[in-house]
């Protein structure tokens, strides 16, 4: 695809049709699974792609912060979850308790003190809330095992607060070699803390697990729904981690070249594009092969970045780039990227078809 | 410092008290070195620190882009140098022209190809730009080697352009025992392009130097004038290459422990922290002792981030930190972190005093 020439770099362009296949596909794989998808919206942060993903067949969805769930319940989204161990004081109450009367929300939980916390600033709306309980399946950051799940739901209703169900987030799949062995770790803890729970008489109806990497993977036996972000766009860690290909690809930041160095034998040979960390982010995960990628080049590697340069060093074969030549660069981290700019261009059939807001960006809290 | 009540988190804290001293002892630190001081201004984005600098003696400010350097011209900048190698089609040289009537505007080179592409874009306004040639140092990202700049600037001239100055940015100075070195290396390739051109006879009024971890290093006998950033916050890098103390540290976030684990033999100790990689940036080179620091927590290590969740690991001795608690995080990079945000906190003996907008937020073009 030529970039089309209105545009000025660096820019996100998001390709409509890429998207809309990437969540027709999604929707269908899930489906298949008989379970439910429950897209996660904080990588895009666009009610318009949130729409197209609820008329593909999304049971609800799922955001990271009360901002972001706000942004969303004025579009219109009836069933939110926040899959996130809120700390809830007087303030968040309040919000969640506007929150509540539009959609129905649910809230992530790992500790008897959060649960009695958010129990005594709901107060009389105790009730308005559902609560997942965070379980831990091997990416240790959030989370309790799912030995202490009857504990720790026990101690929410004895608070008054309402358990249906359990989550986790498998982001240890973000790695080669991991998904299967993270989508297995994922079944056995949600299966053993539902079990549990089950057992001591709470009535679970979610059992929610993650992750693009892992979402197609993930079997009925363990979950009731799956809550993926990336699929929509693809990014450059699912490129390399091989869950998507270059076609798949909907989200490319257009990048101009505005230095270029054949090099010699000790500085290498290297173009630099407008995209940096600005508009690219940060995310390097080791096993990455640099900062993100070049879509048309896949020889090319992106082996630093300052905040409005990427510096792109090209292999002896290839011709180097022309100065002003415009490329297409794959983010490593489409969710960070998105959060760095206000509006995308869409393209559709390589021409510009309009532009969206990113109308939850920044909403940290 | 407690963190006011007032304050939501994950929010960025700016204290004025601490940002002030920063402003002052580099203005006299440059000041006594006989340079002028150019503050890059990406790192905070905001009109109201560039007054505070320009009043503390700034001969001017530095931008990366376009889009910055309208901000601050609308905000009354008179001389400002956009430190890019600028591609400049007709909508760029537009806002150039523009530019060019309300402020001095200097721009970046690095390349014959470019000064043509400029020069024809710019018509009968080239003359109202002034150009400063970049200088390689060191950092091998854009820039020429000092031999080449004489070829550069004859091709500028011909293409009508008024070559001023010479500028670089040693940015490998940011790693453990690379300022002297770096500095060095500065002085040098400054020196060296600005001989040249002199006796090519060019009228070489500027030469311009880097950064924060070198700027109180520069030399009159390389530079005239200096660019240091991130100088007015200090952040974690500049505080594990011990260019500044954590006394000196003006830019803070404030975040709220969510989740705690005492841990297992095989699961670190740790909090959860909600400000992730969409609050504090992503940057990690490879020398820092983490994702940023906790200020009042110096044996605390952020090991890990996703995008709402930093995960603080803690050590064996000290007491983790409860629940809700509240704790001060330090960015590794605030440049990054600036750009997340649309305002600040600012705080004044430990109380709230204001709200700054973060005016050229994601001006990235």
């Amino acid at each position: 695809m030529t970039i089309p020439k209105e545009i000025d770099t660096p820019e996100i362009m998001i390709d409509r049709d890429v998207l809309q296949r990437n969540i027709d596909r999604m929707a269908t794989a899930v489906r298949t699974k008989g379970l439910h998808l429950r897209p996660h919206v904080k990588t895009h942060k666009v009610p318009e792609i949130a729409e197209m993903q609820l008329a593909a067949g999304a049971a609800g969805l799922t955001v990271a912060t009360l901002g972001e769930a706000e942004v969303f319940a004025e579009h219109g989204a009836k069933d939110i979850f926040i899959a996130y161990p809120l700390c809830v004081g007087p303030r968040q109450a309040e919000r969640l308790q506007r929150l509540a009367a539009r959609a129905r929300i649910a809230v992530g939980l790992d500790s008897r003190e959060a649960a009695e916390t958010m129990a005594a600033a709901l107060g009389d709306a105790v009730g308005e809330i559902e609560i997942l309980l965070e379980i831990d399946s091997g990416h240790h950051r959030s989370g309790i095992t799912p030995d202490a799940a009857v504990e720790v739901a026990q101690a929410a209703a004895r608070a008054g607060l309402r358990v249906t169900g359990v989550f986790t987030f498998p982001g240890h799949s973000y790695a080669p070699g991991m998904p299967l062995k993270a989508a297995e770790e994922e079944r056995l803890a949600l299966g053993k803390a539902a079990e549990r729970l089950t057992a001591a008489a709470f009535h679970i109806t979610h059992r929610s697990g993650g992750s693009t990497p892992t979402a197609t993977l993930t079997g009925s036996s363990g979950a009731t729904e799956v809550r993926p972000g990336v699929y929509v766009f693809g990014d450059a860690q699912q490129l390399e981690l091989e869950r998507c290909a270059a076609e798949d690809i909907a989200l490319t930041i257009a990048a101009t070249v505005v230095s270029r160095h054949e090099g010699t034998a000790a500085i290498p040979r290297r173009v630099i594009l407008d995209s940096g960390s600005k508009i690219l982010g940060g995310d390097r995960p080791g096993w990455t092969t640099g900062f993100g990628r070049l879509l048309d080049h896949p020889e090319a590697r992106i082996t630093a970045l300052s905040e409005h340069h990427a510096t792109v060093v090209w292999p002896a074969g290839a011709t180097l780039p022309a100065l002003g030549d415009r490329l297409r660069v794959v983010p490593n981290h489409v969710c960070v990227a998105m959060n760095l700019v206000d509006e995308v261009t869409v393209i559709s059939g390589g021409e510009i078809v309009g532009r969206w807001r990113v109308a939850a960006r920044g909403r940290n809290k």
